[in-house]
């Protein structure tokens, strides 16, 4: 399981005290980033290769709300492998226990604005074996 | 149909020349926040009545994504009352058409911290009868 | 006296219920872009014709804070032309009057990588005469 | 010297492929709440003893841009210490040197609401020596 840590910023707290729920997306775009740079296969290369990928679909439930300072882990994991898309797992946690939890469907698209691409296969190790963290 | 006017910003748009995904629940709040106010009931009154909103669930589909200065309506509709949640539907749209939807569970809390309440009849009355934008 | 509208977002106000400083710096952003397609000479002119803005210094004075949903005028004016760097100072203030005053010094640069350039005439005319809001 | 570390996220890196320059106060915001943290007397600790700071001015000046995860070091050094102000110096490193400077003037205010107070003998001690960054 691989968990990428961060801190809550002042800024990213709002008038309620807890964080703004925009940043959640923010979170788990860099826990992915770090996850695939981990697996050896950082975006850049990817990008280098020709291919990026892009946001089709987002789902995020809220259990609770982070607070500043609050250290974070946010848990990711593939959750599926299609053709030309896959799907990742996010579940972000402080001491109190999970705050919110996401899956988001990534597009795979050449970077030379040609549209959608099969997954290449160097991409397709690094992201593994499917393992969700959410069920559904 | 109540409509949202923005325009991207520049700050907005990212290095692969679209907005920020996480950029778009902020539009899709500021939307939610002005149809409130249009219907009568800001949510200024609420929380002056002892209430406020939190997320418990989001979702997001993106069809394409929204540039600089791009002119944006964000559509907002009820789609569900329930007891003590809500659900609102987002459309993002530009000149080209549908960005991004979105649908977001919205919890009653008692601005006390003494949790769930039941919608209050004026912000129920504000939200009006259910009419989804999106299907399911 | 070109002045730019805008509205504190939810997202921008921070735990101590006013607008987190870096924000300032986004909508003083949002305000040169403005005064500039006001001007008749919007940025993406200015991109299109090969040349681009990037900030070399800012300073910023904060007299008192914006809060939630408040209307929000950003004055915007040029202070200096230079030969390869020009100066805008702008206010932003709200109903209660002038909540932060900005100075921002920007260098002209080639898109193509190739530093500096001198301030392109078309550029030069849209700023217009300078007339500072700072003293100093 | 203090330092602080930080990677530049995705969603701070604008169009031009830098990032956007709001973000250094956002940066130097979180490098100074470590800084007092690591001088052992954190902001919290400040705020629930009556006291808080707020910006009263900023400088900046950019020499060059920070990229997408570039690994960033924060410098940061108190300038001056007066009755009820203090100033910080900050320095924005990657590794091919000075990014962007800046220099902040905080204000000591009481959490109540009541206006400038001076600074407390506990925030003075975690603040130091003064040992400016910059000149000026």
């Amino acid at each position: 399981m691989f968990e990428f840590p961060l801190q809550v910023r002042y800024m990213e707290v709002d008038a309620q005290g807890v964080v703004f729920n925009a940043w959640y997306l923010t979170y788990f775009d860099e826990a992915f980033t770090a996850f695939l740079a981990a697996r050896g296969y950082a975006l850049e290369k990817l990008i280098a290769a020709g291919s990026d990928v892009q946001l089709a679909h987002a789902e995020l439930d809220w259990k609770t709300g982070l607070r500043w300072q609050d250290d974070v882990l946010v848990a990711v994991s593939p959750a599926r492998l299609g053709r030309t898309s896959f799907t990742m797992d996010f579940e972000a946690r402080n001491g109190a226990g999970l705050a919110c939890s996401g899956r988001i469907v990534y597009v795979v698209v050449a970077t030379d604005g040609s549209g959608k691409q099969e997954i290449p296969p160097l991409l397709a190790g690094a992201l593994g074996t499917p393992a969700p963290l959410r069920a559904g």
